[in-house]
């Protein structure tokens, strides 16, 4: 951990060495106890302290009457307690000297005026004691590498390198079933609610000084402090790629987000000028959110806009290739001696343009390695997009058909293609270039998600994947605009 | 089957009594050798008579060394041969009276002058002979109705409601997984190819008269005849729904469909002219046409515009409003009446705006039944959008805590749930109106996968559940547009 992200204000409320819990039982069918229960199934090792009126232990823990009976003062309390009372326990948590806390509790400002009375009382109280509290309406923190979650669902994935700061805490819990199906994980990632304390802002700081963050995705409902938003992203996109989700732009979404988080979210082209000026990839839905810090996460930038698509089925190539153009790439010809490298490797029913399309390889070695090395040496070519189909379903009838039965024929073919993998992954630090693969089948069977366990990503259509390829672009011409202005990290 | 579909020309070719088939062989490593075996594990119940020079059997079948040796004439021939013999086989075929063919052979009008020449000849030779051929370059037929598929690929779908008719072969068989991970299949799907004979059009015909098919998808890279296009299009979407995505309104999408299969695409605003002229919905990626496929084939028309979006979540509830918009589709406030019902079902945490945004159900059962029966009720709600969250993990616990063993409260759970979702997909038949889910779970687990088994949509993104029903609204407007044109069928 470096010095600097210890010093970051909100350090011990995402690492927090103790915890107070407000609003867990022994009753399962409960918010408060879901979430503690998430707390101890991550394995956080810092002491916890459920807080109950009533209780002597909540769920084996030992519990205390008030925040004022605890051995200590930990450095975080989590409240997930009745509106009402809110206020009066943050109250009684700052006089004990508790210096950061989770309100998970809603009914606040997005309900109408006594909420936002309310939430304002939060506010001072927070400012009266030097506190420091994400919320009220919010999830909180999941955080692997100090094993704590404040969300209600379980987080299965191991800790990743996706930084994530949200508006809305669903966009926290229900991307961790997709993140451990892709083999990937957050960082850190921040439910901000109503922003009373904490807001977007604060987070981004954070994470763009948190040395496990890569690249940080936002989802964003509206943008509180638009000035100090641009300098501080315009900062932290020098060191690592920053992608947003913006939703409000439409009349409806406004409306959406206005009772979501009492937020007023601005039209859409200033939105789109506030993302541009501060050096942010807009996403333009959730999915190419995710798919855009995968890539961006995972991969060396492209020097250039200059992609090839390699292909076995026209189909698939064509539709790359109009999704590429459309998104902003450009798909040059290949050089003279890329063509000499890969004429023996293409058969006469193929094309050596770009894409470049095998129809059948001779041997599956060529499609998962020496076509793409080819391809890759090539210098005017900036980023590949490989498209795969199953190749398992092909190979293994070669296998048996030299007399082996089936299923130890597969578990050949498995194999063959498990150390064909190894070499594909291999090409994106062999060249230093982005290689993204696309495919239509599922990417939890074999060999995709192979390759994805391996770490290239593979995105389900081709447009995703031309589109996650220039969001690698962009931010690479990003980049050098912000240094060639001078900007500092 | 109706009388006309067996009337109409391509009949036998889609449903053959009988097959020759050349260029398969007993090596594995063969593409005819792979199509014969898809032919075979398909079930197909026809004649089979493989054409080999020296072999007396291939794959257990007796083996004929011409045309001209089997016992009669069949009515389709399958070519999986070097370009150069396939103008004399299908000679030979024509002499002996085979009426149709599948030319999957590749090497004509896509690889240049000559291969363009030996394409002038099949087509004389069909003309000659009156018979009717798919190809060349090209997968030819999927129908699971006749037991029939002529590509490399295992068809492991069941029968469906989706017809197909694909400038790319690839589209056809790379689509198998995705639609047997959704319970979908192909009625029939139709590889084109370079359309030497049997085109576009013809397919539309024959998908138009087909009693299987309910929806049609294309994927398209050049139209050849527009004009009568246009005709049979609007004939057939008076009966059914056409939906198309097409490739190559791009620069480089038009050099890569120009190699796939020799086709000059044409520019984008003019076919999205021609597809709009002739009363087929666009997609804008393949992902999209199979999201359009699977909602207009599987539900009920809405009867406007008017969608309300049901969730727990704020963030999912606002990007879908957002998607909703600027997809089309209006978001009116409920009814004073719908209020009422939902007004006990709905926490104080939670809002009654479009969205309805639950934030966390008092049971289960209000989401999947008493919430949405509420909101289809409302008169001036055309379609329902729901977010699902994955509700077993949050649903064991609460059995669990009465006492029992885990796996035994997970069991219950997922017991408990089958009975709620067989009442959700009720809500369909009940109220006549589209009910579309979306979620970021994966759909291969419960309960999502149960949901989509019972027959009900689920998206991957709030963006594609919204694009999804505003491609039905977009349908329904159109027949309604072209019955007061008096288009006839």
């Amino acid at each position: 951990m470096s010095s600097s992200i210890t010093q970051n204000p909100l350090y011990y409320l995402i690492n927090p060495r103790g915890i107070a819990f407000f609003g867990a039982s022994n009753n399962f069918i409960n918010m408060g106890t879901m979430i503690l229960n998430s707390v101890l199934n991550m394995g956080y090792e810092g002491q916890i302290y459920p807080i109950h009126p009533k209780e002597s232990t909540v769920l084996g823990l030992t519990a205390y009457t008030a925040i004022d009976q605890t051995p200590q003062a930990p450095d975080l309390a989590i409240l997930v307690l009745p509106t009402k009372i809110v206020g009066d326990v943050l109250e009684q948590c700052g006089r004990r000297g508790v210096k950061n806390a989770v309100v998970v509790s809603g009914g606040f400002q997005e309900s109408g005026p006594e909420g936002a009375a309310m939430q304002e009382r939060l506010m001072r109280i927070a400012e009266q004691y030097g506190m420091r509290f994400l919320g009220p309406n919010c999830l909180g923190v999941a955080n692997p590498h100090c094993k704590i979650n404040t969300t209600p669902l379980p987080y299965e994935c191991g800790p990743g390198f996706i930084g994530l700061a949200s508006q809305s805490g669903s966009f926290v819990t229900q991307m961790y079933d997709q993140l451990r199906r892709l083999s990937l994980g957050f960082s850190t990632a921040l439910s901000v609610g109503n922003e009373a304390n904490v807001d977007l802002v604060d987070c981004l700081e954070y994470l763009g000084d948190d040395p496990h963050t890569k690249v940080i995705g936002m989802y964003v409902e509206t943008i509180r402090r638009g000035r100090r938003f641009v300098e501080v992203a315009r900062r932290v996109a020098l060191k690592k790629p920053i992608v947003a989700f913006y939703v409000g732009g439409s009349e409806t979404g406004r409306r959406a987000a206005l009772s979501h988080t009492g937020a007023l979210a601005g039209p859409d082209k200033l939105y789109d000028g506030i993302l541009r000026q501060a050096g942010v990839i807009r996403a333009q839905t959730i999915t190419e959110l995710f798919d855009f810090c995968w890539a961006l996460g995972s991969l060396p930038l492209p020097a250039g806009p200059n992609a090839v698509i390699q292909t076995d089925s026209g189909g698939p190539g064509a539709a790359a290739a109009d999704a590429c153009e459309r998104s902003g790439l450009k798909l040059p010809p290949l050089g003279p001696s890329t063509i000499e490298l890969l004429r023996p490797l293409v058969p006469h029913t193929g094309s050596l343009g770009n894409p470049v399309d095998i129809t059948f390889p001779r041997e599956f070695r060529n499609y998962y390695w020496d076509i793409p090395d080819a391809l890759l040496r090539d210098e005017n070519i900036h980023a590949l997009l490989i498209y795969f189909v199953l190749p398992v379903e092909l190979i293994y009838p070669s296998i048996a058909a030299q007399g082996l039965p089936v299923s130890e024929a597969k578990r050949q073919a498995v194999e063959l293609v498990s150390g064909l993998l190894d070499q594909t992954r291999s090409l994106i630090d062999v060249h230093g270039k982005p290689v993204v693969g696309y495919s239509f089948n599922s990417l939890e069977q074999e060999p995709l998600r192979g390759l994805i366990a391996r770490g290239m990503p593979v995105l389900s259509s081709p447009q995703r994947a031309a589109r996650a390829v220039a969001a690698m672009s962009q931010y690479a011409r990003l980049r050098q605009k912000l240094i060639a202005q001078g900007q500092t990290a």
